[in-house]
């Protein structure tokens, strides 16, 4: 098929609209059966009274569902903004040339079986996506469940959840990996009065992934929070992209990301990668972008009201953590919250001086509890009211809940309406309805309060809410200094250095590196010798990374003499049991001491890219999986933050009247490590410090060992 | 008032009978205005329809809601089963005596202010509780919510809940602690069509338990299972006969317990009792006991199904995790359970090759993932069915979850109704719905398929399921033997055993404990010294526990001159900051080695009584929190699986190459530990040995320090 010149390519506001306003959609396969899925989009536009021009195309059918159908896209009268192709893999890239043809702007495609299913459905896709570039065609999928828009009224998607009778009109926007998840958040919603501006499926992402979707409805005037359904991050520079303008519009994005038990298959290798799990460098990428991640399903869609119209709490790195008040009309109800929140880490305050002065004056009592039990001054709309306000404004938490017992279910006008003032109030206030109580829901979600079902996603949200962070700068600059560090990376042999290499690269950061001289093999009874003693020894190579398991470190030796007859020992044996390593000699070096070790490590994640990772030296640390992770490069605040939460460290920071460690040339280490994500012209894969030693306060740290292993260039 | 004869207290069905199927009742305090609390369970009673004779007791009225009042229980005209106090708490006292007067035998209690009100409501409660002792009144309450029996049509209660047109009936008994928490369970049951048998709110238990109200209806022949809502253990051994009488019986007990951050609050001490927690004390006693626990709180009506005629999975207790099969008919909603299940530790595994080829037999092809996507073969009744009987009878695994996607909203023919014959399959099969899905859970309900609402509650009851234990034995027999350590205990000078007196008592119950002699003060210089070197030293006091922190412990010492110095330095030195403290000498003790270091403690918990409690040694097994808790005594098996669940001890379970620890001798002195719990002629309030050193297999371990408290006496 010889293709006409190429139309340009749509962006911006012009391919918002082709996408969730088009004038008229094609749909490339529609089957003349409403009840299968290459019939539903076409029952489901008309279901919900799509206004524009629909086109089936169907060589086999004369009318599709009482429309005139077509046996091909140029055979189509008008033009075409959106064509929905329905058909099964194999004939996916044909309708895409016929896109192009007709001169078709956006696409999407059904269909899995492309980077879904193995090689050569990445082959595949491959195909697709060059046949759309060069088309001018955008694409939405492959393996998309469609686009729903409810104002515009486009359900061109072949979601069974579009068999509701009408679409609830709302102000949130979905964009999910999961097309099943559409269909799921828009039944869920609608059943409880929360309704959607619109929901993409966005499949593969082959071409539009989240973020270049979300940076072309940031700006609706009729959105006002994102959901995001994540399998993985794709496009990470467009999605960060997108969260800086969507913080910086003051439209909150919340997420639920899969991949929670990755983590845990990956255990059991202590290189930094499994200790940092892909899953944590996600969650780690969501936080510092200033997205809000979730942990239950439920949250997802309860908690937009929370963030709406509202910024990340300011609060320093390494301040103390949130706090809320509680009220309840239910002492049993009440307590599930305040259990389930204090195990999340947000703690629930009792009443304050302030707070109980000012109920007082209004002859209320608040009760010394954290858990404020409003029965006690009788449930009445006005001590409700009161006692919300004065939490809101005198209780100097960050957040107020209500928890709303049986009164909820039957008798809203007590307990639940006088909440609704409460929607834009200075602090946010969420409720848990503890009874089934469908009226008082839909009252809430009406009045935008975040109203929860369960307890426990009523924590959540909290918990989600009260550690939301702002984005971090979209580029951090490259401090001065950084060129003697590169300079020994671009003059690096092969991808991996070998410890004397890694801690050259490591000091030239600015860490602190313990002092070593090399024995090389021939020179090994008559080099002179610089070290303290006790001292170690430690095979040199780059091919022998574990030195340990090949028995390549002799610890606490005493003397000159100890010295060389252990290198002598180590270089023949693992010369006889190695014979392909490379041995450029034995390192040696003081035994150095500190308070506690650490593992500092760097890695490029294939999702999200640098990060940074740190952890306690040791086999228990790697036990516990007890790490902290951020993206790299990282500042100094931000590291004292991951100290902090790193448990195993906890013996250096003040335990129980035993010496502190060094905590600012820690973090200084790991804000000087983190620094190789600027250093791209030969970039590296993964670097470590293990052990890096901490010492007492204002003793500093040193390295002690490490790798530093290059990306494949 | 001067008392009749007291009437005998009923027991066993007179008293269910009383209780919840009463022929009369009598509403002491009724309210005329049937809004108020004290006028509610009137109506809910007509209401509901209830057939036998209501008196209300109120003074001031002639008539209350339309019915013949009486200003005295004395002045009712019939007998009268069951008494509802709705008088507030000072008022209490007199109307049991009044009961008691009339011969009323069950009287519940709506009145909070006693025992959850400091020491003069425990006084008010304790005068209470014996004046109904004497007047043979058994006792709901106080602060109960009151009693529903849904057959019986006894809505005796306040709780608004009871506002609902009609009662779902059910075959689900629920006792709960918290009163509000039986209304949630009964409104959000009914919405999705799950009804009750009975309810009872059981108050603060002054007499009635939830164990003893357990062994009432136990043998309830329209009771399947029954619903625990926890705060504490009250009453343990009634709680634990009626869970071994249930478990005769065939039917599950499921329990939500509040709780989980107290365990946080107590974090930071060192003692058995801040690692143990009471939480975790009171989970033990739950799983030990064959009670499942839930975590979330939706999970305790919806996973009823999955244990109902069913007992838990034999299993030893060091048997490798439970495993389960998962279909979905949606990828996303399937990715959920899936994620939240291995999370939790339930491995979700791939179809075997005996399933793959059964259903290969019958032409469905289940594919190599753990997801078994039933879309590949296009989401059909037929498919359905068979898949899920071939998972069922041919997987090899624990149980079976179906993930059914959009279809369950709106063709429940599709994917649900084929489940509804597995109700009763050879084993569990549970469903997710993924969405809003009202038509399908009811039918669900209905056919008694335990159907979960979120990917997080279905993962947790799977996990309750397949982790339940059966009952341990009611008693366990007393080994022989013990009596040397009874005798030392019996000679104990104070409460406090001196570390030498304590070492004395574990090696009686023949845990091994390293050589020690004492040095006496006044023949430091003189006494021949029997100890290998290097050495340590240890002041020897009851009244100076924490040597430590006094600096009564010196390492390494070398040899005999190096010890004698050390012991009289201490002697002095503490014997000048602490002038009080009895000094018996300096313990001195060969340096011990071991490959790891554990704790293991024995504790009398104020809830559940003896426990045994394992963590690793150090500070950081303090920090992680990381310990195993099981009842005392325990049993060989027990203490291994102990050993199993502390991921500090995992360096000696065969870690990465390193030497294993000697286990058995390990479990060995857990074991014997816990046997303190058959001493009770002078019972032990809290033993510890920290450290104990375990050696390599078949080397031992050895208690290097501890401690031993008596009980008050």
């Amino acid at each position: 098929m010889a293709l006409s010149p190429a139309q340009p390519s749509l962006t911006g506001a012009s391919l918002a609209q082709a996408l969730t306003a088009p004038r008229a959609v094609a749909l490339i396969g529609a089957s003349t059966d409403p009840t299968k899925t290459g019939g539903r989009a076409q029952r489901y536009l008309a279901r919900h009274g799509f206004a524009g021009a629909v086109y089936p195309i169907n060589p086999n059918a004369a009318e599709v569902q009482g429309v005139r159908a077509y046996a091909d896209l140029r055979d189509v009268p008008g033009p075409v903004d959106h064509a929905y192709i329905l058909l099964n893999a194999p004939h996916v890239l044909a309708a895409i040339e016929a896109c192009a043809a007709a001169r078709v702007p956006v696409a999407t495609i059904l269909a899995g079986g492309f980077a879904d299913a193995g090689a050569a459905g990445r082959a595949l896709q491959a195909r697709i996506q060059a046949t759309a570039r060069a088309g001018g065609v955008r694409l939405i999928g492959p393996n998309s469940m469609g686009v729903v828009d409810v104002a515009t009224r486009t359900a061109l998607t072949v979601n069974a959840a579009l068999e509701l009778e009408r679409l609830l009109p709302g102000r949130l926007t979905v964009l999910s990996q999961s097309g099943s998840l559409v269909g799921t958040l828009l039944s869920r919603g609608q059943a409880r009065g929360i309704g959607f501006r619109r929901l993409i499926s966005v499949g593969n992402e082959a071409d539009l992934t989240i973020g270049e979707l979300g940076q072309l409805f940031v700006d609706d005037a009729d959105t006002d929070a994102f959901l995001l359904f994540l399998e993985t991050i794709r496009g990470r520079e467009h999605l960060a992209t997108f969260a800086n303008q969507a913080h910086a519009a003051g439209k909150p994005l919340i997420a639920f990301a899969l991949g929670r038990s990755e983590a845990g298959q990956k255990l059991a290798t202590s290189h930094t990668g499994a200790l940092a799990g892909s899953r944590a460098a996600m969650a780690a990428f969501l936080r510092e972008h200033g997205i809000i991640e979730v942990d239950l399903l439920e949250t997802l869609f309860e908690m937009p009201p929370l963030a709406i119209g509202r910024k990340p709490l300011a609060r320093a790195p390494t301040a103390p953590g949130p706090t809320v008040s509680v009220a309840t009309t239910t002492g049993g109800g009440g307590a599930m919250v305040v259990d389930r929140l204090e195990s999340l880490g947000v703690t629930v305050c009792a009443p304050s001086a302030g707070a109980t002065a000012h109920a007082a004056a209004r002859k209320i009592a608040l009760g010394d509890s954290p858990l404020i039990d409003l029965t006690l001054a009788g449930t009445r709309a006005d001590t409700v009211d009161a006692v919300i306000e004065t939490l809101v404004d005198h209780a100097g938490t960050d957040a107020v809940v209500m928890v709303v017992g049986s009164s909820a279910q039957f008798h809203p006008q007590l307990a639940v309406k006088p909440l609704v003032r409460f929607a834009r109030a200075a602090k946010p206030v969420a409720v848990f309805l503890v009874p089934q109580a469908d009226a008082s829901m839909a009252l809430l979600a009406e009045a935008g309060i975040a109203a929860f079902r369960t307890p426990e996603a009523c924590a959540d949200g909290l918990r989600a809410l009260l550690t939301w962070q702002p984005p971090r700068p979209a580029t951090i600059a490259r401090p001065p200094g950084l060129d003697a560090a590169a300079a020994l990376l671009r003059q690096a042999a092969g991808p991996t250095l070998d410890e004397r290499a890694a801690a050259a690269v490591f000091a030239a950061l600015g860490i602190p590196c313990v002092a070593s001289s090399v024995l090389a093999p021939t020179t090994l009874d008559t080099q002179p010798l610089d070290v303290t003693f006790p001292a170690v020894a430690k095979i040199l190579s780059p091919d022998l990374p574990h030195k340990t398991e090949v028995g390549g470190v002799a610890l606490r030796l005493a003397d000159d003499a100890a010295v060389r007859t252990a290198a002598r020992t180590m270089l023949e044996r693992i010369g006889r049991a190695h014979p392909a390593a490379r041995l450029a000699g034995v390192l040696v070096q003081p035994m150095e001491q500190g308070l506690a070790e650490a593992l500092i490590g760097y890695r490029l994640d294939p999702q999200v890219g640098p990060i940074v990772t740190l952890a306690a030296g040791g086999t228990l640390a790697e036990i516990y999986r007890d790490s902290a992770v951020r993206l790299a490069p990282t500042d100094a605040a931000t590291a004292r933050a991951m100290i902090d939460e790193v448990k195993g460290l906890a013996p250096i920071r003040g335990y129980r009247g035993m010496p502190d460690g060094d905590l600012d040339a820690l973090a200084a280490a790991i804000t000087a490590l983190s620094r190789l994500a600027h250093l791209t012209e030969r970039p590296v894969a993964e670097a470590e410090i293990n052990p890096l030693l901490v010492r007492a306060t204002g003793m500093g740290v040193v390295a002690v060992d490490g790798l530093v292993v290059l990306a494949e260039p």
